[in-house]
């Protein structure tokens, strides 16, 4: 079961953390770059929600790197618990977060088409979001799929 | 295994069905009968979504009446996967649509504020909305629930 692809204290499941750190860090950096990105609602969700899920990934990459290091089990119930239940959460306000700000930049670039949004900007940070998601609902999977077959 | 709350050929899984039809079928309404509902791609999205998530249910509610009616079983391993796929496919593209839209309902009521705008129907679509994925997302937990007990 440790061999699985993903699976907490392993080099890939460190890489799936270090992914959606990335992608959230880029989508938040992305966002609070673009001009007045403050007057929508939709895009100060998703910078809350980006911060979380990259905090949540920064912790869990930290325990990663430590088990890897010191060659710690991360296996046991009560630990794939917690990562199920925080991974499915975190995922959901993720792809939440990204749905109602693509639902917003989709508006901005095709029915408004108003020049002085800065919809490159929007368009990269929701694009981020999703990639960072993508990482985070194969982690939750993972997650899923080991406690079940504990 | 027949007796669990929400499992196909049930009661309470034709109720869940009906549940999702009418919800999905008074978001389209609700949408369809705002003024201008076209120009924006969420809400044309918010529309097609439903309108697939009542196609589906409609059809499963059918085969519900059917097995209730000559007391079939639905509960092969073949069935149960398209059950799955299908109400995870549905559940999900619902959830986004539902996100899209209220994102851009949140900028219309609280960030520009245009009281041209049709507000009410368009919180009431995506209320529905929302309350048509729950019943879908319920439904999909539990058939994958009876397909991983089979």
């Amino acid at each position: 079961m440790r061999e699985m692809a993903g699976s907490p204290g392993t080099w890939s499941g460190l890489s799936l953390r270090v992914g959606q750190l990335l992608f959230a860090a880029a989508s938040v950096c992305a966002t609070a770059s673009a001009i007045g990105f403050a007057a929508y609602t939709a895009f100060c969700y998703l910078i809350a929600s980006m911060g979380l899920q990259a905090l949540w990934s920064l912790g869990l990459a930290c325990l990663d790197c430590y088990a890897l290091r010191f060659k710690k089990d991360l296996h046991s119930a009560v630990l794939l618990s917690l990562f199920v239940v925080g991974d499915w959460v975190i995922a959901i306000l993720s792809f939440a977060a990204s749905c109602s700000a693509a639902g917003v930049v989709v508006l901005f670039d095709r029915d408004i088409r108003d020049p002085l949004l800065p919809c490159g900007r929007f368009e990269l940070a929701t694009a981020c979001a999703f990639l960072s998601w993508a990482f985070s609902a194969t982690s939750a999977l993972v997650m899923f799929w080991l406690l079940a077959s504990l």
